[in-house]
């Protein structure tokens, strides 16, 4: 059974915890600083390159411990391809990545290999009897596939423009992603977040969490989570006015999509919502935009700007590289364009 | 709040499924046959084989989809260390293994290349200007810990020695299992089952799932579970009676976890229990058994056997390996012995 109880109803307590209060009765991870600090010396070295964006990209599902000793808690579907594999094209489009992920979630240039589908050691053969250890060898036909790979993970480590930091649950994530907002401030107009992550819309207060392993023997279970606040807002309108702001918007029925995304925009003020549907997400999505308004046009535009992206352009794009094609890069293509307008204010 | 309401409580609606009701009630995966084939196959083969001993080992956390269209679910912590790392052992001291894991939990062999912890692109080295593709290379110093494990993969995929099937939610789970049982018969008291899995204690049934998406803007989230059956139960006493059946009992109280052991064995009737503490679980387990019973002894021993396994025990064992000792080696070398026993009846 699952129910939302009107706030009237026995077993809600309160209206629902607003971000100040929600930082305020949830303590922080307990190594926050150190974990923040890597961040804190990445953006301050690309700060000091003219020009050069840095890149925020959350990515994969958060977790909502139902026990202070965690064996069991509260999942959002994500393994992290979406974040994965934007953060690839946005270092090849130029910019620095903080790559901010749920741990064991897909990584970039990684998750070409997932033990699942594409086992690495599936890749390698043993040496001929006889030889020197060294020499584990790549098939040539693998070789094709995983040379570019391979480049572009080795150049990202050499140029240093890619920085990851795992995250767990919705806790850290929130605790997290408000201190990124600090450190990413001194950017400016440079900085984007892209918030690919599926975060938690529900979570359990400390308080009310149990601290060891729930017993299954007294009969059902019976969990009530409050709202987790909608950090979006004070993240647009007051951490970090200035950075190009790109949120995403799943859901499981079409006709939700593009209104629930209007709404976000309404609601939080920031650039643009990437709406996709579980079903389609892998070869459709659309970018929502408030329209930007000039006097001439007022009356005949309206008010959001639906920009529909699907992989069959760029199937028809390009027709030599060898490579699946990915809608990753038709959104990252689209918003570089618009983050180089926002740079110029 | 977390709650279990006694069976008078307003929510309760019935006293629990029976195994035989959960089979009745809640549908199986729509492919669960053509997934079970291959498991028939390697059965079968391997059958055939005088004397070689075929092992289920079940791996990784179960998931209890909250809405048909799955976007979130409850979910049991477990990486799959346990069980893909016993499959090794497993495999070495010659069984054929079946390893049923949750889907992208971790997997023999390629558990040592863990993504975050050890990414295998870090292996390999680019060729040098010139050199033709196939020259990717790995350096001396990682192929030393890289080849023994590339060996074992190999020659377990020359034997055939090792089937890999998946699962996602606890349905599948218990669907699979149930057929896993019936597969398994016919190799009497040389099958065993190594129940490693983190399966969940509770399930939502079906005619209670959402649909589509919860939607967050009403208020709190309130689930009500039901305790999944037992299913140890009927696997010992009905569908297996004749297989060597090893379960995990994982606890975060310490003085819960033999006692909750022995109660297991008492209740279910099965060989083995591997009772281990969340926190200790790497480094100290301990193989509770019921006291094998004879006239002359029957008051001297006490009902249950304990068997503490600590890695320290390994340390001093062998000492030149360089591979990182591990628990399992020391489970996996009493399991076998006492299987050995159960094969002479």
């Amino acid at each position: 059974m699952i129910s939302r109880p009107s706030n009237s109803g026995t077993a809600t307590p309160h209206e629902g915890f607003s971000t100040e209060q929600y930082f305020e009765t949830q303590p922080p991870p307990p190594d926050l600083d150190a974990r923040i600090q890597p961040a804190r010396d990445f953006v301050e070295r690309w700060n000091r390159v003219e020009g050069k964006k840095v890149v925020v990209v959350t990515s994969g599902g958060t977790t909502v411990p139902l026990e202070a000793n965690t064996v069991r808690f509260l999942d959002n579907f994500s393994a992290g391809t979406r974040g994965s594999t934007s953060a690839e094209y946005l270092l090849s489009a130029g910019y620095a990545v903080i790559f901010l992920h749920r741990q064991h979630s897909l990584k970039p240039f990684s998750r070409h290999y997932s033990h699942s589908l594409n086992p690495f050691l599936d890749l390698l053969h043993l040496p001929e009897p006889g030889a020197s250890r060294q020499d584990i060898s790549v098939t040539n036909q693998d070789a094709n596939h995983l040379l570019p790979v391979l480049k572009a993970y080795k150049e990202a480590q050499t140029a240093g423009t890619l920085l990851q930091m795992d995250f767990n649950t919705v806790n850290d994530y929130l605790w997290i992603l408000r201190e990124m907002a600090r450190v990413m401030g001194v950017l400016g107009r440079r900085g984007m977040f892209y918030l690919a992550a599926a975060v938690s819309d529900f979570f359990l207060p400390l308080d009310r969490m149990a601290e060891h392993k729930i017993q299954s023997v007294k009969g059902n279970l019976v969990l009530e989570m409050d709202q987790v606040p909608k950090v979006l807002r004070p993240l647009v309108q007051e951490w970090l006015p200035e950075a190009y702001i790109v949120s995403f918007k799943l859901e499981t029925e079409q006709a939700l999509l593009i209104p629930k995304a209007q709404k976000a925009l309404t609601r939080y003020g920031h650039q643009a919502v990437v709406a996709n549907d579980l079903h389609k997400r892998k070869h459709e999505v659309c970018l929502v935009e408030k329209t930007p308004r000039s006097g001439q046009e007022a009356d005949s535009t309206s008010e959001f700007t639906e920009t529909w992206l699907k992989l069959e352009q760029l199937a028809n794009r390009k027709t030599s590289s060898g490579s699946t094609p990915e809608i990753e890069e038709l959104i990252i293509d689209e918003l570089l364009k618009r983050h180089e307008v926002w740079l110029k204010g």
